[in-house]
């Protein structure tokens, strides 16, 4: 998050519906964080299908496993069977997720995802797990708000006595990773939203320099990129008057392949708005 | 292959280092296929990474699976145990991978890739399976050179009788695929290469448009795109001089993650160049 604008990938429930192998789904849901990450997309928002298999319980789980810090996983996160095979997903490797360390290696300023240990104990205060060899006492206004097994974004305000306070993801100047979300209907997603709306689809526009260039101009501030099922194009879930709203693009003009999966789309359209953003 | 030029992508053989789990390299390489095939690219070169686990006879067989079509896979293919998890590869879906179909269902002028299944027999003809209910005879000058086993793209030449003729990849005007080769060196490759060379590299210059457009019209004919191995950038790979010769290029500025994997850089970087190699 800079602070600036949001940034959104919307991608519909039924993204998993090729494969029942648990394996490949969940590594197909592991490239779309993967994306969002590579990218700096702040929000994941899958929406409803509501004529294919919804996923979107298993996909949110996965996206959530994956934003959260190794450290953190098995505080903030149940055993699932569904999350067997999450052991061989690619790491994020962002800036919210450091190795873990010694709490002598931590500086003044620095930022951390905690989540709350233990709060208004016999002392009367909130200790926060950061990753490092002990949790850190916190260092805030209304303490008592605080519960246990609470997700909080922390800065370390000392080191001597070492203490950490509350800190909005507004604040911190770095890709501090994506929230997911589940939305029962794009249609209302999209009529409901301030963001300047791209839909990719095989159907749309032939992106070209200059269109691309005008994505890069309008998608300045907040930006929200949806993409289509397996099965069908994202106009398929909308209607005549939403879809007149909004620019469709199609990202991969003379595909080589009958079907471009929504894993590849999104790495593809990324890739070509991240070269217009930064120019602008 | 549309006869005017070679688009190749160069990756190490040391792509698939950070897992060992079968089916996540298996997914990993079919990963590069599908981004050949997405983006229409001829050739995937694999060069060895001389200080890393060697995988490319694994990767050129999950290469080479994946590009044959499903009608020749049990002829063609022999079964390996390394390739218990290609049932999990998602199917390329080209112009070259027809289903299956009759052979009433056949036209004049339509392209297949074949393979001969019988060799100068009784009735001294050569047959070829195309796919179809039935072998399908070959109309050739030197019918002694075919062998059976061997694969061959054919064109069909008649229905009544049925027969197919070979045909050069060069002269079919649809996306046919990708052929796989090993080489030992990426820097002897590509000092022998006549292509345009494009490295992708973090320390490479900051991809703009105005660079994508020139990469466009530099890169018009043969291309070739090289990407770097998991643990080493591609300047590891190459001679000073050798690198003063091409352009290296981040094609992923800006990054939000510490690494890009292979697989995502190729995705991201062949979508980039597909813009401009339209337009021009």
């Amino acid at each position: 998050m800079t602070g600036c604008c949001e940034r959104t990938i919307l991608v519909p429930s039924s993204l998993t519906m090729e494969t029942r192998d648990l394996r490949a789904r969940t590594l197909k849901v592991g490239l779309i964080a993967r994306a969002a990450a590579v990218f700096r997309y702040d929000r994941i928002v899958i929406y409803r299908d509501p004529e294919e298999y919804d996923d979107s319980r298993f996909m949110r789980e996965v996206l959530r496993y994956m934003d959260t810090p190794q450290y953190l996983r098995r505080l903030l996160i149940p055993r699932k069977e569904e999350l067997r095979h999450v052991g061989i997903l690619p790491p994020l490797r962002t800036p919210h997720h450091p190795l873990n360390s010694k709490s002598s290696a931590l500086k003044v300023g620095e930022f951390r995802v905690g989540a709350v240990v233990e709060s208004v104990g016999s002392d009367n205060g909130v200790w926060v797990e950061i990753g490092v060899d002990r949790p850190v006492p916190l260092v805030a206004d209304k303490i008592k708000k605080y519960r246990p097994g609470q997700r909080l974004n922390v800065r370390i305000f000392s080191l001597d006595p070492l203490a950490a306070e509350p800190v909005d993801n507004k604040n911190i100047p770095l890709y501090w990773g994506y929230e997911t979300e589940v939305v029962e209907s794009l249609e209302d997603y999209l009529r409901a939203a301030k963001a300047y709306v791209v839909l990719t689809s095989r159907k749309g526009s032939v992106l070209t320099t200059d269109l691309l260039q005008e994505v890069g101009r309008l998608g300045k501030g907040d930006l929200a990129v949806v993409f289509g099922s397996p099965a069908r194009g994202v106009d398929a879930f909308l209607s005549k008057e939403n879809m007149e709203r909004h620019c469709m693009i199609n990202t991969i003009p003379h595909q080589g392949t009958e079907t471009v999966r929504t894993e590849e789309a999104v790495f593809a359209t990324l890739a070509l708005i991240n070269l217009v953003r930064l120019e602008e």
